[in-house]
């Protein structure tokens, strides 16, 4: 199970999620502890689960398919909510496809009750008492989605091992990531492994 | 105001949308009778509003970044719900851009009020009775965002007077169209237009 340590890093097996409380101003690394493994980060208001950042309403934002330092994110009502700080990956960031979740298991073959990132959305929003009516497209961190001309390939991650991607929350919010269980399309290079989420204060 | 005709087309006077219930198996063409005229095409599952078409699944299931003749569109359940079966217009339509909204056009100075897709999208559903618990990001026919490399272009639509895109239902299904009333951002040429659509029998 998850493990926090007082320096503020929590460990996520693999195939797990955590979620947590995240004042404005305050950063949040998520650190891939082993290489090669997508993280799926979603970010709610703290004060409305209803509202959460979007892929779709950054890139209108941003003009960009993919992150880049420096750009904020906003919320499907056009509030920023985090910004990216900082990025030790050579990889990109996905911004292009959504969260895994039952549908997509059954569609590959696999058993119900596979974990998937939108599971460990909700179950990770549950144990802080919370409920969100949808599950929004994630930032998919470490995440290899290039585009090539029309057509999108799914590629193993690049990340290293204790590759980091650093985020500032600009609102209070509800941070939730999700150490991607998918074993069945190459993207964690077929053996999901760990990620570490480190909250540290404002700086 | 909309008129609709024996035939089964309806015209949609610019900045306004049209809401319709579509069996399985029936056509819907978008016309864009004056040329370089944007419509956001919003569809629901006829027995859930919950379930929408979803731009986000529609990539992950075909690996693209825009549509193609051929190619059918997927829910957020990741059910077929649409599929493009003809297009006339010579440039592509847009899945990454949500529809412009009330805080779009506030971050664009227009006045309070200015009509908006994701407005006529909800008072579009109310005219049939029907609410849905968020706005999905839409298909956005005849709206031309190419992407070089990470950048997007927003540009003026090439579609001529007369272009059509036509899809077929895949289960019934509600069908929601806006004429898009932007003319802050220069997608429509400055100038929104009208759109036609037709409901055809299946063939």
């Amino acid at each position: 199970m998850e493990t926090t340590t007082a320096e503020g890093r929590t460990i996520l097996p693999a195939r797990t999620g955590h979620a947590a409380r995240v004042a404005a101003g305050q950063r949040i690394s998520v650190i891939d502890l082993d290489g090669g493994q997508v993280g799926d980060l979603f970010a709610f208001a703290a004060d409305d689960p209803g509202e959460h950042l979007s892929a779709g309403h950054t890139r209108a934002a941003t003009s960009r398919l993919f992150p880049a330092a420096g750009q904020d994110f906003v919320t499907d009502r056009r509030r920023p909510i985090l910004t990216l700080l900082s990025d030790t990956s050579p990889g990109r960031h996905d911004m292009l496809i959504p969260a895994c979740d039952p549908a997509r298991y059954a569609g590959l073959g696999a058993d119900p009750g596979h974990p998937s990132c939108a599971g460990n959305l909700h179950a990770g929003l549950a144990a802080l008492g919370l409920t969100a009516p949808v599950t929004p497209q994630p930032v998919n961190v470490f995440m290899r989605i290039p585009v090539e001309g029309d057509e999108l390939r799914w590629l193993p991650a690049v990340s290293r091992p204790g590759d980091a991607i650093t985020f500032r929350a600009l609102m209070d919010c509800v941070v939730v990531l999700s150490a991607c269980p998918q074993d069945l399309v190459g993207i964690n290079g077929g053996q999901p492994t760990r990620l570490a989420i480190d909250l540290l204060p404002a700086d």
